[in-house]
């Protein structure tokens, strides 16, 4: 019988997590039945949702249970097959991450297009994370050319994508980051302006950034970012929330001293998964797909090496350890 | 020279506002020039939204000037006229109020239709109140037959107007009031709960109200009443944000323990002014109209007498000192 190595949730983090609450185990892997294939992995993905699925409690992804292996996106090479669709040496994305291994039946392997890209870029700009940034600035938020968008986190995974689309669409774009060196990436993306949160007060910045208001916000922070949004906001603007990476780890309930120009701007704001577009897939890849091979929108990843390394890398992201995507080769 | 009281504001107050900033004032009319007509006040309306008015900032109405007059609906009769469109002793209402008399263009005044219903109704439910209770429901939060509703201070003007509005509509309602006395009225307009905010921790108590969560909110509080209905909304749902009293007077910035349940649940939120709305407004003559002829939509109003009530009939408000309409009649 086949064994693998898999990262399981230990116990359930208070808090911010810390490498405790992991343990690598050794375990056995499910018999090859007919319709199933195992899987190599070769990159891993850590993403800041995978904190909320370590919480019990229900959210738009089930938890993960205490002494199971945890999940997320992955790339790896079929191995061995018995499904006819997938053959070994063939090239798959699916969400059996945090293991070296994973035998499941076919269907929760996607087969990746020959697009010239690398393997990495199924778990970014052509994966979650691009799909994320692609629908939550162009669908949630309605984002037109022409508008000012400010986007929190802009030197990470999603945010550094949204800089980019909002650019090749015609937008005006703020970013805002944590120091300098990050800052001068955002406006290497082709930010307009770049906010160092770290620098001082965001509100100020932001109005220094933006003086006649911003149209678009899209919110990967919540907190302080989000108030400044609110501070900012010009008639009608649209937020698209898809993180708040500032309250993941608990501690005292975000707090808004701006939150009343929702009534006087009339500002709409709307959460949302990039799954709830998932109709709209084959528009994304291809328009995602363009823009990647004429190098309109380009990836940068933080890479950690090895499969032990994998619960730090996740950690790392409530630190601003990772300037673009946060991946695990294996 | 015709002269006449009017209160001024004093000085602008800092957090909630006490009886010294205003100050009552006798002073000249301006003369009652071609085009113009002249109105003596019967009804005043006092309202949550002046408080904002109060601060020297820029919102979606100037700020009242300090040694000027305060400003706000009121329903009055000419008395005077040298314009063609109004004779003396036709019923206007217009937004010079907070006074006895009041000389302006003959603009400034809207004669009311003869709809057979008592002039302190085009303060309350044909005015300013109704309008905004109609369409941040129906097209803010776009609120449909079989929706359930919850709406904050629902024994108030607006809030009373939304219960009933919503059950003229085929929705389930829970409104919110301070108090068993004002959630009992709250029942009697139709609503299907009433949650006492006193009572004990709101989330707790709009769970047990909604134990299949709410479709809209109707927001007219913000803070903890906001906060309930992050934690209990349904997927998809929309809330439409009218008001803040909870932040009208300053104090800590409001804080939110459930605000990312706007990503899990796809919460959206849109604020809105019922001036929005100025195209459909013979639509909704026609409907609240008619709904008040078939006694499907009630008024009850706290009426204190005489100008010299007016400021502390409006601080009252913060206090929750009125049930229904809060207005002077002079």
């Amino acid at each position: 019988m086949n064994k693998t190595r898999a990262w399981h949730l230990k116990s359930r983090p208070t808090g911010m997590p810390h490498i405790g609450n992991f343990e690598l185990m050794e375990s056995d892997l499910p018999p090859l039945e007919d319709g199933m294939v195992r899987v190599r992995n070769a990159w891993l993905s850590v993403d800041p949702y995978m904190r909320g699925r370590m919480n019990d409690v229900k959210s738009y992804v089930p938890p993960f249970q205490v002494g199971a292996p945890l999940q997320g996106g992955a790339v790896g090479k079929v191995v061995e097959s018995r499904a006819p669709d997938l053959q070994p040496g063939d090239t798959v994305f699916h969400m059996l991450g945090w293991r070296e291994e994973a035998v499941a039946p076919a269907g929760a392997f996607n087969k990746v297009p020959a697009m010239g890209v690398g393997d990495e870029q199924w778990l970014g700009n052509l994966g979650l994370t691009g799909a994320t940034a692609y629908f939550g600035l162009l669908r949630t938020a309605d984002a037109k050319g022409g508008d000012v968008v400010f986007v929190s986190a802009a030197a990470g995974a999603v945010g550094s994508a949204v800089v980019q689309i909002a650019k090749v669409k015609g937008m005006t774009v703020i970013g805002s980051a944590g120091g300098p060196e990050k800052c001068a990436w955002v406006k290497e993306l082709g930010a307009d302006a770049a906010v160092d949160y770290k620098a001082g007060p965001l509100v100020k910045a932001l109005q220094a950034a933006a003086p006649k208001g911003i149209d678009v916000y899209f919110d990967n922070v919540g907190g302080d970012h989000l108030d400044a949004a609110f501070a900012t906001a010009r008639n009608n603007a649209r937020f698209a929330i898809c993180g708040m990476i500032d309250s993941y780890n608990g501690g005292e309930p975000a707090s808004f001293r701006y939150i009343m120009r929702v009534i006087s701007a009339r500002i709409s704001i709307k959460g949302f998964i990039y799954t709830d577009y998932m109709s709209e897939m084959s528009q994304f890849y291809a328009e995602m797909g363009g823009w990647i091979a004429a190098g309109q929108v380009k990836s940068r990843e933080t890479v950690r090496a090895g499969l032990e390394a994998t619960p730090q890398a996740f950690l790392d992201l409530f630190t601003g350890g990772n300037t673009g995507k946060m991946l695990v080769k294996l």
